[in-house]
C-alpha cells in the first residue's frame, strides 16, 4: 500500500489512549484551585475516605470516575496493600457491577471460577461421602460462577484503576484516622473537621486536620469513624467458632477444586477453592469448625477482664489444631500441606452478626455529611461470602448519589416525595443522599437475619439418618438454595422510595391502585422488572451493526440515569399512518422533551424492538430514536424470548428507568411516559428552574 | 468476623501483582551480565528489532515474555507511536492469537465488531440498493468477527504489555537504522553489526554501532534492512487507484455501521465502520474507488523521470476530491463529514502486490543471521485487511523459534529431518528457526495471489443485469465467501516440515502411507485435526472444578509445545482389568518417558474424555494423569460433538502435538505414541545428550 498523502490532527492523540468513562456534568461551583488551603491553613477535600481496603477504595474510585478526582482523598493507615488472607470472594452481582465498570478482566482471567458446589455427608460405611452436586449459582445473572481471588489483588486492581481517574494520586497511606467534629454549615462550606495522625518513617507522628464537605469510614469492624459518631455495633455472637487456612493442598480427595460443603461425624468443613499463585500450584481455604466451643465474645462495653478471659481461651487454637480437626473431618481421604510449600495465611474466627442502627451523621440541615460503609456498620461470619461484595455496593449505592449532591445534579428536596410515598413510612428520605442509609441499613439487616440461618446451620451436624440437631441433607439443601438470592448478590430489593417508584400511575398523571400494569409475572430473580431490583443482563442484537451486545454494557457505571422503551411492533407504522405510533409518541416525549428538561448527558435513552428479522428501516421509524439512540437500539437474538424474560408483552411495551447503579427506578406504560417526569424531578433538578444555565 | 490470630508469609507479595507468562527455560550461557559493551566498545543485543510497527513491537514483546527481556533492543525511527490511520482491521485468528497472550481485551472492549457485511448493487430504479446481508466471519472461530481500532491503539496496547515484563525498556525511538554487515560466526557470538543514527532533541545526529545475534527487518514497505540484504520486493502495481479516509460520518446511509461493498454504475466504495472516538462519535473508513486511472507506479530501480511523473500524476487526488466520488457512488443516500468534526486521516494508494524472493540472511553456518517480517517483505492492497494481520502473523511464527534457538532449546540439525521429509523438497528446513522462511514466504505467496485476484475484482464494475467486465454479484460473493479462510487468518496451512509432520506411522516406527488415519474428515476450517492448521478453539467441561473452559486458554502463548491426548472410553477400565488401557498406556508413556526425554517445562500435557457425566472418579484413572494434569482434563459441554468436531473417533482417540504457536504439529495414534518422540528429537534437544543438564 504505497501511500503517498496524508493529514492528520492533533486531536487524534486521544485516538490511542485507554478509554475513559466521561465524568458526570457539574453544576455547582467547581471547588476553587486554591482549594485545598482553607482560611485555617488546613486542607481541604470534598470527600474524605478513611480505610483503602476494598470498600474505601471502591468509593474513591467510582467519585473519581464520576468527576471528584481532584478534590477527594482517602486515608489508610496500613502502610501498603493487604497481602494475604481475609475475604477472597465475588458475587455474581458483584462482578456484573465490576463489568459495568470494565475491572472485571483480571479477575475472571486469573480468578478461581466455582461453579459447582459438593455436598458430603456421613457415610454408612464410616467416613464421608458425596451426596450430590449442585450449581453453584442457580438465579440468572451474567457469570453463573462466583470468583475467588485474593483481597490485596482487587485492591490493587481499584487502585491502578483510580490513578488514571487521579493523576494526583490521592491515596495516603501510613496516616491514622484520629476523630472529627463537625461545624455548623453557616460557618464554612467544608464542615467536617477531621484529625490524621501522619506516620513518618521514622516512626515520628505529626497530627494534622483536614476539611471535608464529606466524611466516609470505610475503616472497618473496629471503626474509628463509627466511634466517633457515637454509634456501636450491636447483635449477638455465637459459641461458633471456626478456624480457616490458605494453603496448598496434598490431598487424594476428588473434589478438592469445587467449593464443598463437608458434614461429618466429627465437625463440618467448608472448602473454598482459590486461584493459581505465582509458583504454578492453585490455593484452596478451608472453614474448619472447632469442636471446643467456647464463651461468647466480650461485646465492646464489656469488662477488660472478660475480653482477656476470652482472648485466652482462642489463643489455645493453633494452626496444628485446625489442620487436625480438618484432617478428621476428611478420613478416610488425606489432607496435607504440600510439601515444599508454606502455608499462606491462618486464623480463627468467632461467628456473630452485628450491625450499627445508623450508618449517618446529619448537618443541622438534614445533609449527610458523615457515612459508614462496609464492615464498620455491618460485620457476619464469611461463611456465605458475603463480606466484601456486601461493603463494595454499599459504595457502590453511595457514590453516585454522593456525586449527584455535590454535582448539584439531584434536587435539595424532592417536591414528589410526600405524594409518591404517602403510602410508605413517614419520615422517609426526601433527597437522593438520604436513599443511602434507608436502602444498605435494609439490605444490612436482611443478610445478618440471612446469615445468622445460615452460619448456625452450618455449624450444625448432619447425620445420614439420624442428625443429631435435627437438620437433615434435604433441609440444608434447601436453605443453601432458597439463599441463592443472597448468596449470588442478584437477590437485593430496595424498598419504595423517591428513586424507587412502584406506582402505576395513568396517563393523567393520578397515582391508582390498578391491577393494570406494563408489567406480568413476579419470578423477580428471574428477569421480571421490578421497581428496587437490578435489570437482568440480556444478550440482544444491535440493530445499527448486527452486533451482540450484553444489556449490562448499555448501562456502564457512569453515573447517568438510563430509560429503556420496550417499543411494541407499531414502532415502524408510522409510514402508514399520519398519526405517530403510541411507541414513536412515547420517544418523541422523551427525547423532545423529557430528556432535555433536566440536566444535559445526565439521562441516556436505550430503546428495544420486539421484530426478529431486520426488514425494517430506519426511516419509518422516528428520526428522534436515530439522533438519540442509533448505537443503542436492539432487538431479539433467535428466538430468545427477550421481553418475556423482563415481564412485558410485545403488544403493551414499557418504560423502564434504570437508576445509575443498574437498579430499576420505575416501570410505566408506553402511553403514560409523561409520568417519568414525577420520577425525575425527584431525582434531577429541572433545567428551567436553573434561570437559563444548563 | 473478628480475626484474632494470623500469620503470613513474604512471597504472598506475589499473589497480588498481575500474573505474568512464565519465561522459557534456557540452556545456552546466559549473555553475561557485562554483556552490553563489547570490546569494541558497542552495545550488545541478542536480538536486534529494526521497526516498532505492530509487527516489530509485536515481536520484541513476544521474545521478551519467552525470556529474552534483557537482551533486546527495538529501534524505530518515528519519536512516537503512530496517530493516525493506516491498518485498522484484526481478523478473526489475529483475536485469537492476541487472547492466548491476555492481549484482547481492550481491543473487544473498545474496539467496532464487524459482524454483517452489507453488500450493495446498482438499482434498476437508479442509485443503489442493498442485495444480501451475510455474515463478516462464516468459518469457525473463537471470535465471530473482525474488529477495526486504530493501529496506533494496538501500538501502545503491546507496548504497554511490554515494559511489565522488560523493566529496563528497550524501545528506543527517534533512532535510525542505517546498515548492517555481518562478521563471521567465528570471530564472534554477535556476528551481525548495526548501524543506527541516533537522532539528538536539537537535530544532531550521533551514529552509534550496536552488535546483535540476530537482527530482524520490521522497518516497512521502504525498509532498508530488506535493502541491506541487497533485496528487493518484486511484482505487479496496477492502474486502480483508490482514496481512503477517516472521519465521522453524517449520513442517512442505513448500514453505515456495517461492512459494506458498495458498486454502483459510478463506482467502487468499501465502508469500514471504526470505533467510539473520545469525543462520543463513531468514526468510519471509507475506501473510494478513483475513476481517473493512472500509470503503473514506478518500481524500484525505475529512473526517477518516471517516478516523478508517476507522483504527479496521483499528487491530482485530494480530500475533496475522494470525497466528492464517495458521495456520487452513495447517491441517492446523502454522506458527508459531520458538522464540527474534523477528517481524522485521508491517502491514496495504488494496489499492487510485491514480496521479496527470500526473507532471511544466513551465516556460514547456515544460522539465519537476518529475518524480514511485515510489511518489509511482502505488501498488497489493505481491501482484504490483512496487512497488519499477516505481518502480526510473521512475528508470531518467528518469536518462538528465535527464542528456542537463543535459549539452546532445538537442536543445531533435526536428525530426522532427512526421513520425514523424503518426500519433500531437496533443500528443506533442518533446523526449527529454518522453518520460519519457508513457512511465512508460503503464507505471502498465498496471500498475495488471493489478495490480486480479490482486490482487481473489487475494482471491477458489478451491473444489476449486464456487467460491464463480466462480473455478477453472485461471483462477487463467491470469491468473497471462499476467500474466508483467507480473510479470517483462519485458513493458513504450513506445508510438511520438521515441524509439521504428516506421516501416518506405525507403532514399530515405520513410515507408512496406509489410509488408517486417527483422524477421519477434511474440513480442516471447521475444525478436522491437520497438521499445519491451528487448532480450533471450542469449549469444554473441566474435571476438576466443572468449569468450563476455552480450549485455547489451555495452550497460552508462552513458547512450549503441548500434547494433547483424546482419551478413549477405556480411560477408567484400569480397575477392571490388571492390563493398562491403550489410554492409560499413551498417558503413563507421554507422562514418565516422553515429557522427561526433553528439557523440563517445555511440554505441557493436555487430557480430554469423550464423557458426557462426572460418574468416574480420578482413582478409576492412571495416576500421572491426575498427576500432571489435574487442571487440564476436560471433557465435552452438554451433547456438543466435541470428539466429532476434531474428526476423532472416540472409540479410536488420538494423541496431537500442538506448537507453541497453536499450530498442530502431528496427529498420532493411541498406539502409537512412541512416534511423538521422532516428531520431539526434531524439534526439543534430548536431555540424555545435555550431559547430565536439564
Amino acid at each position: 500500500m504505497p501511500v503517498f498523502h496524508e493529514t492528520a490532527h492533533a486531536s487524534r492523540e486521544l485516538r490511542i489512549k485507554r478509554s475513559r468513562a466521561r465524568p458526570l456534568p457539574r453544576l455547582s461551583a467547581q471547588p476553587d484551585s486554591s482549594r485545598n488551603i482553607g482560611q485555617d491553613d488546613s486542607e481541604r477535600f470534598e470527600v474524605v475516605v478513611i480505610g483503602a481496603g476494598p470498600a474505601g477504595l471502591f468509593l474513591t474510585l467510582l467519585l473519581a470516575r464520576y468527576g471528584l478526582s481532584d478534590s477527594l482523598a482517602c486515608f489508610d493507615k496500613k502502610p501498603g496493600t493487604l497481602k494475604a488472607g481475609q475475604a477472597d470472594g465475588l458475587q455474581p452481582r458483584t462482578l456484573e457491577v465490576f463489568s459495568t465498570l470494565g475491572l472485571h478482566h483480571e479477575i475472571l482471567d486469573d480468578g478461581c471460577h466455582m461453579s459447582e458446589v459438593a455436598f458430603w455427608n456421613p457415610s454408612t460405611r464410616g467416613g464421608i461421602e458425596r451426596t450430590a452436586f449442585v450449581p453453584d449459582v442457580v438465579v440468572p445473572a451474567r457469570y453463573k460462577h462466583e470468583v475467588t481471588i485474593h483481597q490485596g489483588r482487587i485492591e490493587r486492581i481499584l487502585e491502578e484503576d483510580f490513578q488514571a481517574y487521579s493523576p494526583s494520586r490521592s491515596i495516603f497511606r501510613a496516616t491514622e484516622f484520629v476523630d472529627f467534629s463537625l461545624d455548623p454549615v453557616t460557618d464554612s462550606e467544608y464542615p467536617v473537621r477531621v484529625k490524621i495522625d501522619v506516620m513518618g518513617d521514622d516512626e515520628s507522628v505529626q497530627r494534622k486536620v483536614v476539611r471535608a464537605k464529606h466524611l466516609v469510614g470505610a475503616d472497618g469492624a473496629h471503626s474509628r469513624v463509627r466511634r466517633s459518631m457515637g454509634l456501636q455495633l450491636h447483635g449477638d455472637t455465637t459459641d461458633h467458632i471456626w478456624g480457616v487456612v490458605d494453603f496448598v493442598a496434598d490431598t487424594n480427595f476428588p473434589d478438592i477444586r469445587k467449593r464443598c460443603a463437608i458434614h461429618s461425624d466429627t465437625g463440618s468443613v467448608m472448602v473454598i477453592p482459590r486461584e493459581r499463585i505465582a509458583s504454578g500450584h492453585y490455593l484452596t481455604r478451608l472453614y474448619v469448625q472447632i469442636k471446643d466451643g467456647i464463651a461468647p465474645a466480650a461485646e465492646e462495653g464489656a469488662t477488660l477482664d472478660e475480653k482477656a478471659k476470652a482472648r485466652q481461651r482462642r489463643a489455645a487454637i493453633t494452626l496444628e489444631s485446625i489442620l487436625e480437626q480438618g484432617k478428621r473431618v476428611f478420613a478416610p481421604y488425606k489432607i496435607a500441606i504440600k510439601p515444599g510449600t508454606v502455608v499462606d495465611w491462618w486464623a480463627a474466627y468467632q461467628i456473630g452478626q452485628r450491625m450499627t442502627p445508623s450508618s449517618t451523621l446529619k448537618d443541622e440541615n438534614g445533609v449527610e455529611r458523615v457515612f459508614l460503609v462496609g464492615d464498620a456498620c455491618h460485620t457476619h461470619s464469611p461463611k456465605a461470602g458475603q463480606g466484601m461484595n456486601v461493603s463494595m455496593m454499599d459504595s457502590y449505592n453511595l457514590a453516585w448519589k454522593l456525586a449527584h449532591s455535590i454535582h448539584g445534579l439531584s434536587p435539595k428536596s424532592a417536591p414528589h416525595a410526600s405524594l409518591s410515598n404517602a403510602r410508605y413510612q413517614q419520615n422517609t428520605p426526601r433527597t437522593v443522599l438520604n436513599t443511602f442509609e434507608s436502602e444498605r441499613l435494609g439490605v444490612a439487616r436482611q443478610l445478618i437475619e440471612f446469615d445468622s440461618k445460615f452460619s448456625s446451620m452450618f455449624s450444625g451436624q448432619i447425620g445420614a439418618e439420624d442428625s443429631v440437631e435435627g437438620l437433615t441433607h434435604e433441609e440444608f439443601l434447601k436453605v443453601f438454595s432458597d439463599g441463592s438470592g443472597f448468596t449470588s448478590g442478584c437477590g437485593v430489593e430496595y424498598e419504595p422510595s423517591i428513586i424507587v417508584d412502584r406506582d402505576i400511575s395513568t396517563q393523567n398523571g393520578g397515582v391508582i391502585n390498578s391491577t393494570k400494569s406494563s408489567v406480568a409475572g413476579d419470578d423477580y430473580l428471574s428477569g421480571i422488572l421490578r421497581p428496587g431490583r437490578r435489570l437482568l443482563d440480556t444478550v440482544v442484537r444491535r440493530y445499527a451493526d448486527a452486533n451482540l451486545r450484553h444489556i449490562h454494557d448499555e448501562i456502564p457505571s457512569t453515573g447517568r440515569y438510563c430509560i429503556f422503551v420496550f417499543a411494541t411492533h407499531d414502532l415502524v407504522d408510522r409510514q402508514n399512518d399520519n398519526r405517530p405510533s403510541i411507541s414513536a409518541q412515547a420517544l418523541e416525549a422523551i427525547c423532545h422533551d423529557i430528556i432535555p428538561a433536566y440536566p444535559t448527558d445526565t439521562i441516556e435513552l436505550v430503546t428495544l424492538h420486539p421484530f426478529r428479522t431486520r426488514d425494517f428501516e430506519w426511516d419509518q421509524m422516528p428520526s428522534c430514536l436515530k439522533d438519540f439512540a442509533e448505537m443503542s437500539f436492539h432487538g431479539p437474538v433467535g428466538t430468545e424470548p427477550l421481553y418475556e424474560i423482563y415481564g412485558v408483552s410485545e403488544d403493551g411495551g414499557a418504560v423502564v428507568v434504570i437508576r445509575p447503579d443498574g437498579y430499576v427506578g420505575a416501570v410505566k406504560c408506553l402511553s403514560d411516559v409523561r409520568s417519568l417526569e414525577s420520577y425525575f424531578d425527584n431525582c434531577l433538578v429541572r433545567v428551567d428552574a436553573l434561570g437559563g444555565g444548563k
